[in-house]
């Protein structure tokens, strides 16, 4: 990477807001962002000067290459002090990228803007290891979630029309204005509607031909309103939309429904973002979303709806992956943003495989030149490795066919002593003096759940080193009992970071560990004979022992008790053929348990599935183990209140 | 203009689908047309190959030059027939820009994506007149209306949640959690509630020396839930949210409330887009947005709910006008696209600033030269003269301080015989004799509309052209029918154009009378002695007196009856001090009356007018001669169901 321009970072400390420091460094324009990596003038499509939309053609184009080497950023257990597993994601980019000089690609998600104005702040990382700039990462960027949200509500609009108009018309009217008869007496049939005429069987059959029945059946779909699992989607937090009834205007003749909104992010629209190998999978994916079913009990889809092509048309765009720099200019791929809890929380397939490809190596080349060509690609996924890296190993990378050659687990001094029995924290009081002073007691008996997240890494056949994201107030003794605990954990290393405060320079260390590790270096990795393998295969197994290996060699459950919803829906989704997917496990963050409030490591517990539901396009199951909100709230004093645009233009107070 | 690359049309007979055409066309590179118009590198910022943002500078760097020629597109009573506005405005940009080589600019309209998935289709002129790419046209574009969904949103979700803390929290709980008390005792006010502290006059006390009264005031904006008028919004034919009960899930405590869903197009927000002139009059008229009244009665606004800056934040990007082009490469400014019914239903301020500059002339030229050099602004208004031609004049002029130099009424033979007491038109069924052959005294009966059009617009001293947009089936004779009735009612010319089927080449007639009346050539201009003029006075006439002056000068009515909720409204705005705003009248497009039925030139009718409403932001009161429809809905057949993408990732048959 002989051309790539490094940005220089002015450190100082202490740190400033993250806004502050993003507003003080210069970007690179987008192209030469996008030149830098190998990607060409007429692949990258910039979006201001910025970010651009890289089109798909990369992939084909470097398809002869060997993928780089591809990393998997988790945490612990979350606690109300973070990690920073997106800081770490991006420092460790910059650290491979600016300071080792090699290729270094981050890919993050795309930040939903309900908690931008919320509390949440950004998810460009933080301090000196930020995705910039922060406020177009964090707004809009390139229009991907608008994209997801006009897709979604288009399917909601035209499953709730529908509904209406075969409410209110005859059979003989509704294939009258669906397909209207032509002068020569065809019938003019919308191409949208082709796929239910072929899935009814009746494409063999002139429609002329076709008995009252089989009108009947092709032009009402006959929903029952009870089985409707589609609701609408705004990308905000927005309370009061969680429950609402519709079709309350005169217009609509009474036939109100009661449903709700969820977070764009929720949608299954986000979720076949992230998970699509190609504008056609896309396509095949959106058709295949279930909706609702009929009163007969099968499943209504998009496609049944005449709606695939449009949504499709809609996500044309959507599907290039977005490049964005990092504050010492690598690249940085931001594409799709799944809800981290009923969905996968990781970001797309597409823009792994893309990055994979542009940091690759040509084939041919010795064992070494290769480890000295070989580019990184740092992804995430959301909350800790016992859920989001579960999902990305399990969901995810059973629909790339990818696998990481390392995971990091991201842990703090202060996040551990909370699961070692530290005090409550409470937002805005001052924390209790054992998260700011030594007590190596109490993160010696944290450590287990970094441990228990070790091993379940291990699980799959996969080296992890644990990455210690350094405070000032952190002991060197305390650093020690955690590498102790994660050495003995299984962990092929662990490292103390500073890359919050330092960049690219700060995470150097991180690095090399990380890129050892990628190139099995280690003395404990040599002859290890591990390889990467699921935790469970998808065909064969119920979806009950699917839910069981989860949650008992992950979380650590005893039983698990599937309540009577879930149990009805497990016996519908089995009838319906969907029982061959893999699962997704919507429960708290807060605990590897179901309940929140047990940290640490619990075991043995009973382990509840009240309810499952599907996202067939997406290609999974999930299963809900707790009640999820999926549309947040805004508290009293929220995020909104501080920004401004000042007379520059700029955005002021975004964090 | 010497730089100029005009791309060459393929004319073919029939002619192709709008579709089609849009695709055999390759577009120039958006920084190619940039350039050529004068557009600096720095100042363009492309958003992929075809479609590009330009920042504001370029109207301050233009300052000094004079405006361009600026040219106002409307027609006659629309008609299910069409009278192809769109199409001669980008037409007539065209002619001017690539046949006969001057500098022209169609600013027109950013379509609603509700209609494009409906039923309607494009918006993007038509044959060989359009913008192109039309796919990228007819969506999300640079993602300004997606910008204007968010900002509405975030205000709703922010009004709904406070109404929500309100309901549940005590003065003193508020009063802590909005600001909160720091170490040393001051308070850490967030910076969105300044404008109330100070609305309130409290900004000159020390919150230490508040009383409870003043803290009362201060946190709790008492809002009666009965006076919301503010809504949320989607851009989708979604008729199902018309009427909508929030609040209904088990969170939120009971607090359950009736509203609706609007398009966002009609959105107060799009309508500031549109009227802003810089993005310091955006914050402040976003600020200004009124969305409930207290139970005092006190208008409740953005900026008390510490919300402005915030929507500024979405919206700053949006306030940069795109730019693509026609078949014909010639330029285009896509900016705005509020309703037309209950908003003004024309493009943004600043395009037509930025446009004028660029197509403006230096100072100092003689006249021949100024004449030689200067460019042309076509730009539209939606619906006819008399509500969208009117509002132009009245309420964006007004605000633009800006004012047209020649108005353009289009007009097809077939549109005036149903003015004329044609046969009714029926959507699918054959079109009756009277449309497709000739019929000369029908046609002059319906030529008494496009008179009375003609006679409003030059109420306001300007002269008038009357476009024929041609079409096969017309005569001679026909055209020389409507020639004679304009030049009887006040128009300078009539011109017959057939840019549908031939593109710029097609209006070149139009063109150069448009060209010679812009300047004043045509005998009949010398010494008019005419000038520009408003309807009326917004200051120093009550809100009676302006909507009289509109129903009886403009629209024929013989009086104007004010209903009991418009009185009581006018009664209430009238004392909030907002009397002297102009007025925007919200009745049908399809009669010069209230009564849709009422063709040709109904005079002496009674008006009615049935409600009030304010966009205080925005700047205008709207008077609802009608119910109107603000969210449409999907017919049993619409448009999605045509659409697919292809294997190459073309979108097929959008229309």
């Amino acid at each position: 990477m002989s051309d790539f321009k490094r940005l220089k970072l002015n450190l100082v400390k202490p740190v400033p807001s993250d806004y502050e420091i993003s507003r003080n460094q210069t970007p690179k324009h987008i192209s030469e962002v996008a030149a830098e990596n190998g990607i060409t003038e007429t692949e990258i499509e910039p979006y201001g000067a910025y970010k651009g939309k890289v089109k798909l053609d990369v992939i084909d184009r470097l398809q002869h290459r060997k993928d780089g080497k591809y990393i998997l950023v988790t945490g612990i257990t979350p606690t109300p002090l973070g990690e920073g597993k997106s800081t770490t994601t991006v420092g460790l980019a910059q650290a491979i990228g600016a300071t080792l000089g090699k290729k270094a690609f981050a890919n993050v998600r795309q930040p939903s803007m309900g908690p931008t104005f919320g509390v949440k702040g950004g998810a460009a990382g933080g301090g000196f290891s930020q995705v910039i700039p922060m406020d177009e990462f964090n707004m809009h960027i390139t229009g991907d979630i608008h994209a997801v949200g006009m897709a979604n509500n288009l399917l909601a609009a035209a499953l709730d029309t529908r509904m209406f108009h075969e409410a209110t018309q005859s059979d003989k009217a509704l294939w009258k204005r669906l397909c209207p008869e032509k002068k020569d007496g065809t019938r003019d049939i919308p191409i949208g509607l082709l796929p239910r005429i072929k899935k009814l069987g009746l494409d063999t059959i002139d429609p002329k031909e076709w008995t009252e029945e089989q009108v009947s059946k092709f032009v009402r779909l006959d929903v029952d309103p009870k089985t409707i699992t589609w609701k609408r989607v705004l990308d905000l937090n927005d309370r009061s939309l969680r429950g609402v009834t519709i079709n309350q205007a005169p217009t609509e003749k009474g036939l109100t429904r009661e449903t709700g909104f969820d977070i764009t992010v929720a949608s299954e629209v986000m979720a076949i973002l992230a998970l699509s190998s190609s504008l056609k999978d896309m396509r095949e994916r959106l058709g295949k979303m279930v909706v609702a079913s009929s009163k007969a009990g099968e499943p209504i889809t998009c496609e049944d709806l005449g709606c695939a092509g449009a949504l499709t048309a809609i996500m044309k765009d959507a599907i290039k992956p977005n490049i964005m720099q990092t504050l010492e200019g690598t690249p940085v791929f931001v594409h799709a943003g799944p809800f981290a809890n009923i969905s996968i929380g990781a970001s797309s397939v597409l823009a792994d495989k893309m990055a994979l490809k542009l940091a690759g190596t040509e084939p041919g080349l010795s064992a070494e030149e290769e480890k000295e060509q070989a580019g990184y690609v740092i992804t995430e996924a959301g909350f800790d490795f016992t859920m989001g890296g579960e999902r990305f190993l399990n969901i995810k990378c059973r629909s790339s066919g990818l696998s990481p050659d390392v995971i990091i687990i991201v842990a703090t001094v202060r996040a551990l002593k909370v699961h070692g029995g530290g005090a409550e924290v409470k937002a805005g009081a001052p924390l209790p003096l054992e998260y700011t002073t030594e007590n190596v007691e109490m993160l010696r008996t944290g450590c287990a759940n970094l441990q228990k997240h070790i091993q379940n890494a291990k699980e799959y056949g996969v080296d992890v080193i644990v990455a210690i994201n350094r405070m000032s107030s952190d002991s060197a003794k305390e650093h020690e009992v955690i590498k102790e605990a994660a050495l003995a954990a299984g962990a092929t290393d662990a490292i103390v970071s500073n890359h919050w405060e330092e960049g690219g320079q700060g995470a150097k260390d991180l690095a090399e560990g990380v890129i050892k590790c990628a190139h099995k270096e280690y003395a404990s990795q040599k002859n290890s004979g591990e390889s990467f393998h699921y935790l469970y295969s998808t065909e064969g197994s119920s979806i009950e022992e699917k839910i069981e290996s989860i949650a008992k060699v992950m979380y650590g459950a005893g039983s698990v008790e599937f309540l009577p919803q879930a149990q009805e829906k497990i016996k519908e989704y089995t009838a319906q053929g969907f029982s061959n997917l893999p699962i997704c496990i919507a429960k708290t963050q807060y605990s590897l348990s179901h309940d929140a409030k047990l940290k640490g490591v619990p075991t043995g517990f009973v382990f509840p599935i009240r309810d499952i539901k599907a996202s067939i396009g997406a290609g999974y199951l999930y299963a809900l183990a707790d009640q999820i909100q999926t549309i947040p709230g805004l508290a009293t004093k929220c995020g909104f209140m501080n920004v401004e645009v000042n007379d520059q233009g700029e955005i002021e107070g975004l964090f």
